[in-house]
C-alpha cells in the first residue's frame, strides 16, 4: 500500500513534518510512506496555466495519482489553512484522478479546529474519501518531537500506531469491496 | 485616502480582478486605488524566511503598511479561500504594521459563503479592522463584466458606488476619531 504524505508547513522544524516522518518510521510492513518534498516548489495556482501544466505540478499530480492514499498533516495559520497546503489542493481540484482519492487528515494541535474543519470541507468538496477512523488529532508540542521527527511521548506513538491500524483496516476493506464489485459491473 | 486592492485570483480573466478595476474607475476624488499586481510573485510562506524577507514580500509589506485600507476580492476554490490569497495573508500574520489595518472584503458570488467566512475569520484573528458596511457581496457573472473590468449591469455599478460611499464614511469617521483622541493622550 503506497501512501503519499504531505506536510502543509515549509518550516524545517515543522511539527507536522516531524509527525509524518514518525508515522513513516512506525508504519508496519506493507505500508510504504513517501514524504512529499515538493510542496514549496509548486507555483501559485493559476487556472490559465492548466492548459500547460508546470513540471513541478505534473510531478505532484503523478505522485497523487500513483498513491493509494494521501496523508495530510498541516498547521493552522491565523485560524485558517496554510496558503501552501491550499495551493497544492487548488492544483488538484480539476485533476480527475483525485476524485474518490482516499485521504487521511491528521491534526497535531487540539486547538487548530478552524484549519482542520476548512481542510475537510475542501477535501469533501473535491470528492475525496476521508477515512474518519484514521483522521485523528495527535496533539504534539515542540518538546514532544525532536529534530529527526521521533515522537518522545508514548501516548503519541500509541496514537500513531492505532491510526495506522485503522488506516490499514479501512484500505483493506476498500480494496476487498472494489475487487468484489468489479465482476458485477 | 490610499487603498491597496488585492485580487485573490491570478487568472487573467478573473471576475474579482475585474471587480477591483471597476471599483477603481468608479472611485470618487479623494480615494486613490492601487491594484496590487505582485500576488503571483510572492513565494510560498515559510517562517524560516522571515529572518531574511524576500524582496517581493518586502515590497508587498511596504505597500500594505503605506495603505490607509486594503480592499480584498477573492474567489472561492473548492469551498475554501484561494491558496494565493491565504499565502499573501500568511506573510502578514507576524507583520506588525498589519495590526488594526482597515480592511474591506468584497464577495463577487453569493454562493461563495465558505471562502468569505474563512477570509473574515483569518482577518479578525490577525486583528484587522473589517469595515462591515463596505464588505458586501456584489454578485457578478461572466456576462456582467467585460475584459476591461467595466461592469455592464447598472445594479452592480450602483452597489459599487454605495460600497465606496460607506468606505469613505467609515474611513473619515476613523480619521476624525483618531485626531480627536490624540490630544487627550
Amino acid at each position: 500500500m503506497k501512501i503519499l504524505a504531505i506536510s502543509g508547513s515549509l518550516r524545517a522544524a515543522s511539527i507536522n513534518s516531524a509527525l509524518l516522518r514518525t508515522v513513516r518510521q512506525l508504519a508496519p510492513a506493507g505500508i510504504e510512506i513517501d514524504l512529499f518534498q515538493g510542496l514549496g516548489e509548486l507555483p501559485l495556482f493559476n487556472p490559465d496555466l492548466e492548459a500547460n501544466i508546470p513540471a513541478t505540478v505534473e510531478d505532484f499530480q503523478r505522485k497523487v495519482a500513483a498513491a493509494d492514499a494521501l496523508l495530510i498533516a498541516s498547521p493552522e495559520y491565523a485560524h485558517g489553512v496554510t496558503g501552501s497546503i491550499k495551493n497544492a489542493l487548488d492544483w488538484l481540484v480539476s485533476y480527475e484522478p483525485f476524485v474518490s482519492k482516499t485521504v487521511v487528515v491528521l491534526n497535531a494541535s487540539a486547538r487548530a479546529q478552524h484549519a482542520d474543519a476548512s481542510l475537510r470541507e475542501t477535501l469533501r468538496t473535491m470528492s475525496a474519501n476521508i477515512i474518519e477512523s484514521a483522521s485523528v488529532c495527535i496533539p504534539l508540542l515542540g518538546k514532544d518531537v525532536d529534530e529527526y521527527g521521533m515522537i518522545r511521548s508514548q501516548s503519541s506513538a500509541e496514537a500513531i500506531v492505532k491510526m495506522l491500524a485503522n488506516l490499514n483496516e479501512a484500505m483493506t476493506l476498500l480494496q476487498t469491496s472494489e475487487q468484489a464489485v468489479f465482476p458485477l459491473r
